[in-house]
């Protein structure tokens, strides 16, 4: 049965994606690896049953909204913010429960990224007779799991990278002293961005001079956040086996170029997994690390590194977003420059930018910027 | 006559005074060296007259305020945002003409900044059994003024430094190349930052490299804005008399150390003042050029130099506003530094600033920041 053409996408169910999209956030930081997703059952303008999806292994948003709606389900419309599954993974297929529970009306938001199952969903719901709208509010939710999208389709991570610096650009005095560049607000908004990412990475050289833990502690309830895997890029495998990260709670990965087997095993016994991955011009083969942690179901990676390795990243055109963090100082020239980027000459050669979002947070200022490669995405 | 204590500061008071200084800054390019003043009558809770001070030598705002309202500023209100002056100056006092008018009230913003006849304006008021009110919306007032004010109590002006850097705190690719860093709605803000100055200050090193012509060009109206005085700081006198913008339209003054009487009279041969000042540890004594630019009568000074001239401002602490435009590039390490700023060795000794407005322009950034030496003003 051909469906007839529709075109449903009126203010009110923008209305109700935006609020299936709502509840999806709410799952920002523990849905991870699965996708952020909500769901609300509309039943005759009213709001009958919603829901999202909470944590990986436990229900589906659909699932959790139907169960909310009961038999107030029977001829409703779902908004859902990703086309609904149709396989059997850690749970039964949504587009199964939909069918079951007689909803009329599906409306989606983003399709699955999936290209091998795609639009499979859709089509199953379509054969059951229920009306089925695609595209509402899709780029919302496409940013949403911007993450989730690029693993699907490239199998790697989207990443961010954090800096902080002085107004003047500078990310450590002369001496070498950094702590802190920036405030309290911009501090606590790092463990933010922590909590959303399935893996914060950084390089040996700043495991060796700050000891950071790389957890997430500044949050509202850092109990219920799935701790984030926490890579050190390490080529040489000279990572110390006593850094504070180690003796942490939550996994560490730590990624080498090296067969050094005494290191790896003194590592490995003070907690650490090793993984051995080509070497690349200077040090490991940045892209064959992400495609390492895309294996590993790492859909955000949050970069913490000095301007040497967030350097390499943004040179190889690695980076989908960068975090800058301005504290109104200045720190003077002879003081570290922010971004390792060397054989920059000419103006036609630096690289671009488009601004996302520039706010103060505290005394300091957020920029999010993405490399601007030239194409709209 | 002593009058009664009155605190008649009300929401309509403020109201008034709002558009008051809103008349006001309609000589924001156009009033210096005098201060920016506005002027609004009113009667039975009716504007009817107001004005502003358009242009030294002509109606100062009270005047042009009263013109307008006629026989109805007779018992009327006159909020003015600056103390009236009693004193004789290019037009008469205009505490004679509030007089005069038979005006019953007259509320003012700030008092007159100068020490030697502050308060006696509304002394004569008061004298002539006229209610006075002083400090409504004083804090905007004075910073309308921040120049004037300045130069009245310190005998020198306010200064503003622009500068221009990618993210990465560079103003310039390794190269040289520089132009343009910023897009065209950053350049035109310079304009107008220009168009309110009564100075543009610049060193020999900008106009060796760059030639600029430092006029007001890029704003609404260009030919009714005064032209600055352009001013050079070129302690050896090693200015080319060929230089660019010799050859504008408009007042050009070097600050020099150097009693070389041969280049002396060819600049002014090519139309330049000269001055000669003391010399200073690195070049020209930069307070002493502030004072001469005060006994020029200059309120506001923006300063659009290099990297070394700037970070010699900043480093004397005689910067009181930084104007930085952020393009959203990245240049690399290799880049010139953002302010040349030497011997910042620890966290301790790095140079604390004050945001007072981020936003957009066009592609980039402008921060307005305020260097933070420990006190409020």
């Amino acid at each position: 049965m051909t469906p007839p053409p529709i075109d449903h996408r009126c203010a009110s169910d923008h209305r109700w994606m935006a609020r299936a999209l709502q509840l999806a956030r709410h799952g920002l930081w523990t849905a991870r690896p699965n996708p952020r997703v909500g769901c609300v059952i509309v039943r005759d303008g009213e709001n009958v049953g919603e829901g999202w999806h909470v944590r990986a292994g436990e229900a589906h948003a659909e699932v959790n909204a139907l169960n909310a709606a009961g038999e107030a389900a029977a001829g409703a419309t779902a908004y859902v913010t990703l086309e609904p599954c149709s396989h059997h993974g850690r749970t039964p297929p949504c587009v199964d429960a939909l069918i079951a529970a007689g909803v009329s009306r599906v409306v989606v938001a983003a399709a699955d990224p999936n290209p091998a199952v795609s639009g499979r969903g859709l089509a199953r719901l379509r054969e059951a007779g229920i009306q089925v709208t695609e595209g509402v509010a899709e780029g919302n939710a496409v940013a949403l799991n911007a993450g989730f999208m690029r693993r699907m389709t490239d199998g790697r991570p989207w990443v961010r990278a954090k800096l902080a610096a002085s107004l003047d650009g500078r990310t450590a005095m002369a001496s070498g002293e950094s702590r802190w560049i920036t405030g309290s607000a911009a501090r606590a908004d790092v463990h933010r961005w922590r909590a959303r990412s399935c893996a914060v990475v950084t390089g040996r050289g700043t495991v060796v001079a700050d000891d950071p833990a790389m957890t997430v502690r500044d949050v509202a309830d850092p109990a219920s956040v799935p701790p984030p895997l926490r890579v050190v890029l390490d080529s040489g495998l000279r990572m110390p086996a006593d850094a504070a990260m180690l003796r942490q709670p939550g996994p560490v990965l730590i990624l080498t170029a090296s067969d050094d087997a005494r290191r790896r095993a003194a590592l490995e016994a003070a907690g650490a997994e090793v993984e051995k991955l080509p070497a690349g011009p200077h040090g490991l083969d940045l892209e064959a690390a992400l495609l390492a942690l895309g294996r590993r179901q790492v859909n955000e990676v949050l970069v913490e590194a000095g301007p040497t390795l967030v350097g390499a990243f943004v040179a190889a055109a690695l980076v989908d977003e960068l975090i800058l963090y301005q504290a109104p100082h200045l720190m003077g020239h002879e003081g570290r420059a922010l971004l390792h980027l060397p054989g920059l000459e000419r103006m036609a050669q630096r690289l671009p930018l488009r601004l996302l979002d520039v706010r103060q947070l505290g005394d300091d200022i957020r920029i999010v910027a993405r490399p601007d490669h030239g194409q709209e995405d």
